[in-house]
């Protein structure tokens, strides 16, 4: 019997060379002990969370035996919870935000998945830079919508603005963007933000012009859950206001370490002419889809957290630290600017055979072509310095096997 | 500009009818005051969660604030709560279960939007009962999924299996069914639920015998968030080993008024062939579609809670209470077996015309029509004893206007 469809089960075949690399991982660990294996695998934000976060939910639990206590709440979000995201939005974003321009979300990928439910027809594209987060392609597709990634530039891996320009099609729906960004640690800076916003109001008027009320728009849409990661003082610019088609998206799982509760948001640009619409269609696909809301506990915890992150030292700390064990391995690399990632050069150019060879060193890390971008591999610091510190020799000896 | 896709458009407009009853209800509430309205359109559970939720919410408070606190767990769940589900639903359906069999869901809409991604390709058919939980055809729609419903068997609300049968064809993916029921109240009889099976185990025989290896699967699929909801002594069959095309699925919000934190599972058959295919790819399209977990905060404490429930008998007195206001008012029905709901006939005929002359008497109600069954109303005892008391004049007036 076929029990899944065959589009599911490509896709479970499809990822199970990643998913071996953390078997691989497991098994290390197993024989090793979890401190021998030094794993730089996995995005799970590991500092705690800020020390309210305690406090906030001590409150929530001397009020949840009571009716409705921890009840459905609106589709949108508690309405608490989107006053407070819209005053920190305003802040964030330079713009004037109402609550009711803001939907809570279930995470950044919730966001992401009831976004491009409302937006995505079959057969549109969705355009990203590469190297980019790989279930992009996965969200949209799930409405038939296809994935068109575009070389970022190199070294800076920041978008290649002609590049998106020339790719565009009648059937580009969005253009999407990862700033502090997954796997590269780029910033984008505010010249390059601007062109791709100047594009999107391009290709619009031009649509406007030919289809008139009947053209669909492209969206610029920002997946910002890294805002808070930015480090020697680089400012992270707003990107809402940049132009009317801007959707921004963010989440609370990095900064307040709170991935596993799932709390989000998505914002569209107040001045999207017509742009309720819009969100209330996400409104509603965060329903069908069901989300329903986010999760109650969590939405009561963020709305009182939002001038709170974690320790961002600790991520800076490490970010020196692993850039320090890579150049001493002679490991090529731009140096990140933001989130908690490094994108480097597989040294012998094929991140597969480099990743086994790291492997081997009981190093952790996932091949760029995890991220679109073979060539690479990524390595995430969301691990004790000591760690770090411990991979030199690892990472020395692994590179040593590629030296001729 | 065309901001969403038109189909989601529709979606938005063909709710729009059921949306203003309750827009009605906001604004009968702010005229006459929320204790003037009797309101039993929304089926947010009030009774109070059980008091253990306090004690376990502030020992997850004490144990947040560290590394990975609150941090991603797998996508299936955490191992600790997967257990603790595997012997709950084992208890339940008198079925061995392994945690490998279960899957942790963002609520009951969760595992149900999980599944039809998983088994759904666009075409195929989902059958289910009317009346039935309206968003079950955006669940499916998403992929492609054609919901049809099949009228049930009057006066018991009971699935008509011939006329199911009847209505199954090759691209019949899955027969759909809830008990206790939403919006009847009707809970399945053991016969009813073994000649369903039996059909499925038919259906599952031939098309194995036709296409062999190839054959598609029809699931029995449960969907029972009310199973702890019945009174009179009566019981809520095991479902899940009538075939081993079974899959069940379930959620906390109601059990344990923990609506608002979307907490679910959903658990296959363990003698299915070949099964794990199945429940791993629930396990990916958890994660693709954006719900990545079920909320952590969540799972530690529905992890907690498995022995209890709230005080059902809160609403087995209100369903009491209902009845006699019903049947002094000479509306007709069934009395429900179980959940929380009334679906009596609309005096008159029109369940619309009926449902604005209870608004008239301050008496909020939703239209059958809703549920896929025009000529009767859904009431949902999800109030106080006070509210229904009160409603009694309401529900005598309104029928008044109905009297030739």
């Amino acid at each position: 019997m076929q029990l899944i469809t065959s589009q599911i089960k490509q896709s479970m075949s499809g990822a199970s060379w990643i998913r071996k690399m953390f078997e691989k991982g497991a098994e290390l660990k197993a024989k090793y002990g979890a401190d021998a294996v030094c794993d730089f695998s996995l995005g799970n934000p590991d500092v705690p969370p800020p020390a309210k976060v305690a406090d906030v939910l001590h409150d929530i639990a001397d009020n949840a035996v009571r009716p409705l206590g921890l009840g459905y709440c609106p589709n949108a979000g508690l309405p608490v919870f989107r006053e407070a995201l819209a005053s920190y939005i305003s802040k964030q974003q330079n713009m004037k935000v109402a609550p009711k321009d803001v939907v809570c979300s279930v995470g950044a990928a919730g966001a992401l998945v009831s976004f491009f439910r409302a937006v995505i027809e079959a057969g549109d594209e969705v355009i990203c830079p590469a190297p980019y987060f790989v279930e992009y392609g996965s969200y949209c597709g799930h409405f038939g919508g296809v994935l068109k990634s575009v070389p970022s530039s190199l070294p800076s891996f920041e978008p290649d603005v002609e590049a998106i320009a020339s790719a565009i099609t009648p059937k580009t729906r969005v253009l999407l963007i990862n700033s502090p960004n997954n796997p590269t640690g780029a910033i984008y800076s505010i010249e390059v933000l601007k062109r791709l916003a100047a594009l999107v109001d391009e290709v619009n008027s031009k649509r406007e012009a030919q289809d008139g009320e009947n053209a669909r728009p492209l969206y610029l849409l920002s997946d910002e859950p890294y805002r808070a990661f930015a480090y020697d003082g680089v400012e992270v610019p707003a990107i809402l206001p940049l132009t009317k088609f801007a959707v921004v998206l963010g989440s609370f799982s990095k900064t307040l370490s709170l991935a596993g509760e799932r709390i989000g948001y998505i914002v569209a640009n107040p001045e999207m002419p017509g742009g309720d619409l819009l969100v209330n269609a996400v409104t509603l696909t965060t329903r069908t889809l069901g989300f329903v809301n986010a999760p109650v506990i969590g939405q009561q915890l963020a709305a009182k957290l939002l001038d709170e992150t974690v320790d961002l030292d600790v991520y800076d700390r490490r970010r020196k630290l692993m850039a320090e064990v890579l150049t001493n391995a002679g490991i090529e690399f731009t140096m990140p600017k933001g989130a908690f990632y490094f994108f480097p050069k597989a040294p012998g150019g094929d991140d597969i055979e480099f990743v086994n060879a790291l492997q081997e060193e009981l190093v952790l890390a996932v091949p760029g072509r995890g991220f679109g971008m073979p060539g690479y591999i990524r390595l995430s610091c969301s691990v004790d310095e000591k760690i770090i510190e411990r991979s030199a020799a690892g990472f020395a000896k692994a590179v040593e096997k590629f030296k001729q």
